[in-house]
């Protein structure tokens, strides 16, 4: 009975195409060694849920599976709970956007939205236009549907429309299909600047021009430090936008609850794309994100969260400027998670990395967030986890890391930058 | 500033070449109309969630979130959490499998298992070989990666291995590209049939001669109301085998927490896979479960969940003796939710379902599971959701339907067969 056990071979794992670009990050091990506690982590954007008021949490939910369990606890719709759909129109109210929950569909975090999207728009060999420095977790969804991503760059007032419309007018010159924008133009992960009104308008008529989709993500919105909230592209434009939103920083991560907004004419097909994906999103999720929106007070949370992400900004601003005014520059979140720095001519991000985790500091290095293998001098900061006083010591320690660098440097000239391999998968923890 | 709304034009939606296939079933209005409460809906394949005790789950999440609400409320990784992993591999223990935690991977239900499968595995144009019938919503997933799917028949011993091997040699003299088997062993859906054990042998042996991988999908294999339990695949040869697991039916399908085992050398892309999708699973989700298998008398309650059940299987199939012996014939499953029924000649599942509707029950008609266009002369029955003296009344129902059917067909001569327009997506109530 077992005689064909004997002549058993291991299977050729015959992979698709487009699973050869998916391939760990360098970088990955590194951040093994950057969970460990003598170790400031200013590399992961995991939002401080400790912030939230945990027992009436868990009251509320052992009430919802007393009251609704037969229903958190069954398949959902494909497109996502009703009742949750229209809290999270008023939640986009606050953004200055008006939508029927018609056209909302709930995701598993708004990187499942962006999924969901790319499987709907993008053939192997087509083009996203995408900010560069972009976000990682991005880069990874347009790797996995093999599109090709082309950066057009930011300063410190986000996306420069010009460079948009020269990078699509030569695209076009060479008959490359593009497919759309993927733009994050609040507080962008991970550059940290935001784009200005008058650009939106401007980015919004070079899409007309060439007749491109926008993808609009926006998961940091609610969460401004200073100046004026801008109005997002969706808007202005319903039909060309598709606009994701996100729980995950404004509540919590755990529940992996998102969505997206679609033109009409797009969301019916979103929703089939959900049943292909995952048949529905956890009813015990959605549900729970109702309760919440229904019976706490989640605009007051939300301040809190804002006062406590402020303070650590500000912790970090500040201790950027006391040590490194000198050698680097960097940008200035008006909102948000990160801090986008440039390093002194010379260094590489990359290289320093292990000399960074020695002196227990950990960044992301830039090259995660470009699909093309520049960024070397370049690094990601994030001030959302760890507290003011961490952030400090994290930042000191960073300052040390970068004037040993400088000094080897001095020594022994450049390093050579090591090549990459396309975009990275750093982990969820890294969003 | 506004000027450009003025020549807005809406955007010439272009979308990918696997978005074309993405069509709602012609039998979607129809559903619609089944979900109302006097209809009795053997169609659904929703577990009875209500047999589960609600209040000890409610106050267990409670415990959780006020004891682990920070790790709780957070992302997890993008494998999964390792304690969860762990009680994963007890629970796959009691189906004879031996396997290692670290080559489990957590999913979006099974169904986002299959998902990262075929993304991992299928090319467009590839081959699938799947049982005829089989599962909608695998279905669903290889038309989104546009795989072709090659239906190999079944009878009352499951997938027919002569069939298997005739239809593999035919693609291989035609050059074409045969990725992977899928197969749901036990208790079909939404055939109902097992396979025997001596034909999994025999499966495997032409699965090694012709090196193609089993993906075998197993959500119902706990559930077994009679006769003796069959080692999967996967405890043959764990190499070949990428397992897919379910909490959904021993537990809740509303936390949409399944798994895929894979072979070592899979385990890491996929893993990657499911960054790019939805960076990591709900961690609320996967602990929940976590300490429902801690902390709950959880074998005790799928003994609860197999009694219901097997009282709703009888019920069904008396029903059926009583009412259609002459005229139909069906399937006798073993466990599981599934009857697969056969018309007279001449009837056609999907012609029948509006009158079906009118008399009051609903079943899936036939052709949703298959992606060839045949299908007509069955359809499947579901017992799992309505209670037993309501599955009684909607098989008397079904029967009248027949006959009422049959002597318009006496009169008029056959239904002709309508075209179908491949896989369908009758949503996630009919999983």
């Amino acid at each position: 009975m077992e005689a064909h056990r004997t002549d058993a071979r291991t299977p050729a794992f015959r992979y698709a195409a487009r699973a050869e670009g998916m391939v760990a990050s360098e970088i990955r091990a590194l951040f093994a060694v950057a969970s460990r506690p003598e170790v400031v982590s200013l590399a992961g954007g995991m939002p401080y849920v400790s912030a939230l008021p945990l027992d009436g949490i868990g009251e509320m939910v052992s009430r919802l599976i007393a009251t609704h369990g037969a229903e958190a606890l069954q398949y959902a719709s494909a497109q996502g709970d009703p009742a949750l759909r229209e809290h999270i129109c008023d939640v986009m109210k606050l953004e200055g956007i008006t939508a029927s929950a018609d056209d909302v569909v709930v995701t598993v975090g708004s990187q499942q939205a962006l999924d969901m999207v790319t499987r709907l728009f993008v053939d192997p060999g087509d083009v996203v236009i995408a900010e560069g420095p972009s976000y990682v977790g991005a880069l990874g969804t347009f790797a996995a549907y093999q599109a090709d991503v082309v950066h057009v760059p930011m300063d410190a007032q986000g996306l420069i429309p010009e460079a948009l419309r020269e990078t699509l007018t030569r695209l076009r010159s060479q008959g490359r299909p593009v497919k759309l924008l993927y733009t994050v133009p609040n507080f962008q992960n991970p550059g940290g600047v935001t784009l200005s009104a008058a650009r939106r308008h401007e980015i919004l008529e070079i899409c007309e021009t060439f007749d491109l989709l926008i993808v609009e993500d926006n998961p940091y919105g609610l969460l401004r430090y200073e100046g004026d909230p801008i109005k997002p592209f969706r808007a202005e434009d319903p039909d060309r936008v598709i606009y994701l939103g996100s729980f995950s920083k404004t509540l919590a991560s755990g529940l992996r609850v998102g969505w997206a907004l679609a033109p009409h004419a797009v969301r019916a097909k979103m929703v089939l794309a959900m049943e292909s994906a995952v048949l529905s999103h956890s009813a015990f999720s959605q549900l729970t994100v109702r309760e919440y929106l229904a019976t706490q007070p989640w605009r007051e949370q939300i301040k809190v969260f804002r006062e406590l992400y402020r303070d650590r900004r500000d912790a970090m601003l500040t201790a950027l400027d006391d040590t490194l005014a000198e050698r680097c520059s960097w940008t200035n979140p008006e909102g948000g998670f990160f801090v986008w720095l440039t390093l002194p001519e010379g260094l590489d991000s990359k290289a320093m990395a292990p000399r960074a985790i020695a002196n227990r500091v950990a960044y992301v290095p830039g090259t995660g967030f470009y699909a093309d293998g520049t960024g070397h001098r370049h690094l990601r900061l994030s001030f959302c986890y760890p507290e003011p006083a961490r952030i400090r010591e994290g930042v000191r320690r960073l300052a040390v890391t970068i004037d040993e660098e400088l000094a080897l440097h001095d020594t022994f000239g450049p390093v050579p930058t090591r090549p990459t391999s396309g975009p990275h998968h750093p982990g969820p923890d890294l969003a």
